[in-house]
């Protein structure tokens, strides 16, 4: 984010965020009345424009990517910038996906009598507007349009600067669409000033924004969190748990934390610490560690665990607050089951939490006392998205429990109305 | 809400809001583990405790009378803040009727396998801490603590300074049933200290209070909301509309007038506007004015309906955004079904809109279109709270979209997080 402050407020003061904001609402109350058939027709229409338009996306993503350049942007950050023709073809294929999803609006569930003849259901509908705040990830641009527009909501996306024209070629091919259909094309919007103050101004709309979701790293959501009128989808880390118990199965125990802490190191579902049960300790910890290090992690481990894992250095004392985000892991011997639930209280990040263990009492235990937004018997964190855990498609992930919990999909841009439907009736 | 700034900080200063929060917090856990059985032999025991108590609790409310008397506050909160007997067995009642409530913590639904194996579900579990910010109604303090236990919540009470001393009282009596029962009695606990900077404090606490849930006038929710760091329920205001169609029944349109009107008046889900469909004006209006005059309603109209009702009065400009909570009314002719849509849209404060129709088409359509938290067809605006839509008991209303949408009842004190068993798969 850009501290120049006096050029941000002239920018500010040269674009209209609230005629911004009124549009999206506008354009939401049009999506809200559209059917399936209509919005998946849009989204096709929409995958394929992308196709279409790949020489103009690439020429607007080759000014960000010269900018990058010059600003020795970081080459995983400029990895994530880059577009290609195969990656438009993917970009698509979300799309595609999308479209195929099940529509969550309109549903109605519990409709039933009550004594005096009403009939009370609950009606699943959009939220309305929901503002998107991203970093410089050209793909969420078309993914967050799409999941926005299939649920019925208008999105305003505000993506990182360095990504701004590749996000600004992807929104006009999007909302070319939508006019031709003869939708109101603020349905998707792109902010096309990336400064901190104009962000600012946004996350005061809270008379025509109903829910801001970021995404991208604890500083930036922390950002949205602490300046935002509107409510936030917060998930600020995850530090996610495996717990190996003494009926653990040692073959799958190594098998998950392997697959937990190196399948991909730097995403939020990976491992970060591992808690084993004393009774075990001795001939779990070497396998583990040999395992671990065969892979190239790097422990930090408990003054118990020391002596079993001969490469290990000693956990400092914030160690176990820790998301490493690379090959790196806390490792921990905890005395009992209530010691290994005590220990995921005190430092989870309420992401994704896994016991591995072949007793089913104790299996049950985990998942009834331990309250993360996911939690595991026997899988791999990594499965905690929304793709592996069956939403088709994930608009973000949520470690507060208000309103959604873990990765969101279709229905979480949602909410229900009471309808009911009586013949006269009145109240006594 | 005190304005003697300089006491209120003396007060803030010796009172630790953090430790309360911090034991509500610790409380919360051991509630989250307790099943329906244990949860309801401790609501019974507390609505017999509640009513041995009764000589208890009247002493301490005649102290709040006494104030009340001597501050020479208003009528109708000296009524609300007064217990009786017969009082405190009602309030017995509600506990005991909350103990016969379904208790969702533990429902999973959607359990299902995933191709790879994994099952994946969801489960219901508690928010964990709630704060609960009212007036001076002595009631709420028994039946929030209710609502919150049954559905696995710790909660602080914060209820008007002029109830306290019976607050206090009620709080006690569940404070003692909880000890003998070996439950943490900082499960229920009263903030003894009224005073805003306390509040302001404990609208702090977002480490340890899960959600806010003020109850009252629009002055107390807004200064909830400007103030927390933790989500607010918002509820403002009930401008509820009934829109009698062209095709409506005169009768059934007569009877949901009167009822939404004049039953009880004060009320957020009282009807406020009447819009009538300029093809039956002529015919309709007229006996709509006769019934309102009979039942002295005071009617502010529209310059087209003035015609037919004599003793209306020209609405002024903002009359149409106006929440009477009296015998007033306001009365528009709409010049068909998308004005009335229109003008709800605009002026709605999202809480409960009526269509009365014998159209099935419109009556579709009116669902489909209006998007408040209730929408109703040919019922009266009246039955639009938890008890009447079959919700057992109510902590609240929202009018904003996020977490709960209209009447919560105990589901809305609850969210899921997601429950995924394997036998030691991993992501490829």
């Amino acid at each position: 984010m850009s501290s120049n402050t006096s050029l941000d407020t002239a920018a500010a003061t040269t674009f209209d965020v609230v005629a911004l904001c009124q549009q999206a609402r506008i354009a939401s109350r049009q999506l809200a009345q559209m059917g399936e058939a209509e919005k998946n027709q849009l989204l096709l229409a929409m995958a394929d424009a992308l196709v279409a338009a790949t020489p103009q996306i690439l020429q607007q993503n080759q000014l960000d990517m010269q900018n990058a350049v010059a600003n020795q942007l970081a080459e995983a950050m400029q990895d994530r910038l880059l577009l290609t023709s195969e990656r438009i073809q993917s970009l698509a294929a979300a799309v595609r996906q999308i479209a195929s999803l099940p529509d969550p609006v309109g549903q109605i569930r519990q409709l039933a009598p009550r004594p005096n003849g009403i009939q009370v259901g609950k009606m699943r509908i959009p939220l309305g507007v929901i503002a998107m705040i991203y970093e410089a990830r050209p793909n969420v641009t078309a993914d967050a349009g799409a999941l926005c527009l299939k649920s019925g909501n208008a999105v305003i996306l505000r993506g990182g600067r360095e990504a701004l024209n590749s996000s600004l070629a992807i929104a006009k091919v999007l909302q070319q669409v939508l006019v031709a259909h003869q939708v109101n094309p603020a349905a998707i919007s792109v902010l096309p000033v990336p400064d901190r103050d104009v962000l600012l101004q946004l996350l005061q709309q809270e008379q025509y924004v109903d829910l801001v979701i970021p995404r991208g790293g604890e500083g930036l959501i922390r950002f949205v969190s602490d300046n935002s009128r509107i409510p936030v989808i917060q998930h600020y880390k995850g530090i996610c748990h495996l717990f190996v118990d003494k009926a653990a199965d040692f073959d799958k125990a190594l098998a998950l934390l392997l697959n937990g802490k190196t399948q991909r190191p730097g995403v939020c579902n990976a491992l970060e610490t591992l808690l084993v049960h004393a009774d075990i300790a001795d001939t779990f910890l070497p396998l583990a560690g040999a395992a671990l290090q065969a892979k190239n992690v790097e422990i930090y481990s408990c003054e118990r665990s020391l002596q079993h894992l001969p490469t290990a250095q000693a956990a400092a004392a914030d160690q176990f607050d820790t998301e490493y985000l690379r090959l790196a892991m806390s490792v921990k011997v905890v005395d009992s089951f209530a010691a290994a639930v005590a220990h995921i209280e005190q430092h989870s990040s309420g992401h994704t939490e896994v016991i591995c263990t072949q007793d089913i009492s104790r299996a049950q235990r985990f998942i009834k006392q331990i309250n993360s937004a996911v939690v595991m018997v026997n899988a791999s964190s990594r499965f905690s998205d929304g793709g592996e855990l069956g939403l088709g498609a994930e608009i973000g992930i949520s470690t507060s429990k208000l309103h959604a919990y873990g990765p969101m999909g279709l229905e979480s841009l949602t909410t229900e109305k009471y309808i009911v439907i009586g013949d006269g009736q009145v109240r006594a």
